[in-house]
């Protein structure tokens, strides 16, 4: 199963708006076949991986990170494809959460005949599929924020200096972030000062992220969408709807890179789900620039918390990450 | 030589103005003495072994972590108290800077016919004098910089609420940190706004650190001297100054723990060697206060730089330490 998670994981931030899976089949203790959702969500993880296995896949074991679908949509169901090439037993990770599947993919391998063990690797497959989870239990992305800055939260001296706080790893590990999330999100403000390119490079990627810019001002002149750029959404909406918004056009996992005035309104209103921190070994001052802008709490308590998940040094810099307490 | 500093670190904090020395005297593969400096910096590391060893040190090897005394103070110099005890061979980590000694312990030990070895241990050995070497080279203290506060920073709500931003841990943690400074310090803005205890609880010390208030304005009424507060020093002078009276008065380890407007003042005039950070999981926003006050660098590359030394968890918050780079 770990091998399958390391598979699904090639799919997080191209998969979208299907969930990024992994798929092994064994047979007699070797590897016959292997698979994770392509880009774009097509072919599935156990179609790659029983067209890998070919007639091996019979009588053989499938190691999939979540029920097999069972509803008929562009492609016929995997359950059934698991069935028709003759997989003895399959393990499975999670339940589908989804309502066209929800368990009606594993009552199919039954039915068949099949071997079904559920839930093994449950927690790690279910952090995976954060995003899925999250676009289809409460109708918005998973959403990332990244706050990088000196050691007391200061994006540019008060000369509006900002290059360079960070050093070149912590930014090489900002483009595997963003490779690994659907979209890339700044507020307009950012968008119009920086002309941030909000791509992924560094890193060969199948499918560059899309590009949001959220504001009702105007959008600076960027790069049109190509094969190092994505989409270019442009959401003039209030932070929750926009979130909404984003997940009905199918994001699973959204980025945010700033400014601080968007931060503010994502922490304010409780659509953060993960903090990351680039942390620099220098101190800036109170009249630099803050990483977050105004945000009121009439009492501490009600800040939203985060608890630490990771924290390590890379390059220079202190990376840290941060998980939302009590996620909704 | 690793026990030695392990013992030598009992002193830290304690033995000032003397430096905290360890030693380890080893007779036939076994300890027959061990010794620290002890609170007020007497009896020396060395008599106190050789105390223990007794007739034992005849023939015995010393592990010392700092080159042994030569000069004739309150005591007899510890490297003719070697000679005496019939010491056969001394092991030693570092030469002490000390203009009084300055290799002529090491003389002492080798006109007298003892097998001596310098440098064993080096680098951690002067680490562990950081505050000797500081005081003795530079004339002022080692000196750490506490920033502990949100994700982004700040110490307090707008509402000026700040207790607690970080958890039990994070504070226990600091009562370690006093354990091992000479003395805690504040501004005169925090000393008056939160009458601050400034001592070791938590842990048993010989020696609670001094409290020093640098101000130049009123001074609130504190707990006087005692067992559970060190002494109360308030000093009017600009920071460097300050440190440079700390140092003569015989201060080598300073721990500051704010405000804003003096870890500013102490940033900007470069006097800061150590800076560790008590992060917790709550972003507070821009209205919220600011750890550090403001500074005005005239570019980015002129403030001063820090290197990751250390990143941990503490209770649920994040701790990280860092050291001034090209520490001069």
């Amino acid at each position: 199963m770990n091998h399958a998670l390391r598979l699904a994981r090639r799919g997080l931030g191209n998969a979208w708006p299907n969930p990024a899976v992994g798929c092994v089949i064994l047979r007699d203790e070797r590897i016959v076949g292997r698979g994770w959702t392509q880009p774009g969500g097509r072919p599935h993880a156990e179609r790659m991986a029983l067209d890998q296995a070919g007639m091996l896949a019979r009588g053989a074991t499938a190691y999939v990170t979540l029920e097999p679908c069972a509803h008929h949509g562009r492609t016929s169901p995997c359950a059934e494809a698991l069935v028709k090439a003759g997989i003895a037993r399959v393990v499975s990770a999670m339940t589908d959460p989804d309502p066209r599947v929800a368990g009606r993919g594993h009552q199919i391998l039954r039915d068949a005949g099949i071997a079904v063990t559920e839930d093994v690797g449950q927690d790690q497959a279910r952090q995976m599929q954060a995003g899925f989870l999250s676009r289809i239990r409460r109708g918005r992305p998973f959403l990332t924020l990244k706050l990088a800055g000196s050691f007391d939260g200061r994006i540019a001296t008060a000369q509006g200096e900002s290059q360079w706080i960070t050093g070149p790893a912590a930014r090489l590990h900002v483009h595997a972030m963003r490779l690994a999330h659907d979209a890339v999100m700044v507020g307009g403000r950012t968008a119009r000062a920086d002309r941030p390119s909000l791509n992924v490079r560094g890193f060969a990627t199948p499918r560059q992220p899309v590009r949001i810019i959220l504001t009702s001002g105007p959008v600076p002149d960027l790069p049109p969408e190509g094969p190092s750029h994505g989409p270019l959404w442009v959401v003039d909406a209030p932070v929750a709807e926009a979130m909404d918004q984003l997940a009905e056009r199918g994001i699973t996992r959204v980025f945010c890179e700033g400014g601080g005035v968007l931060a503010a309104s994502l922490l304010q209103a409780g659509l953060v789900d993960q903090v990351i921190g680039y942390t620099a070994g220098v101190v800036l001052g109170a009249d630099g620039l803050p990483s977050v802008g105004g945000m009121s709490f009439p009492r501490l308590a009600d800040a939203p918390r985060f608890r630490l998940l990771e924290t390590r040094r890379v390059g220079p810099d202190l990376f840290h990450r941060w998980g939302r307490l009590s996620a909704t």
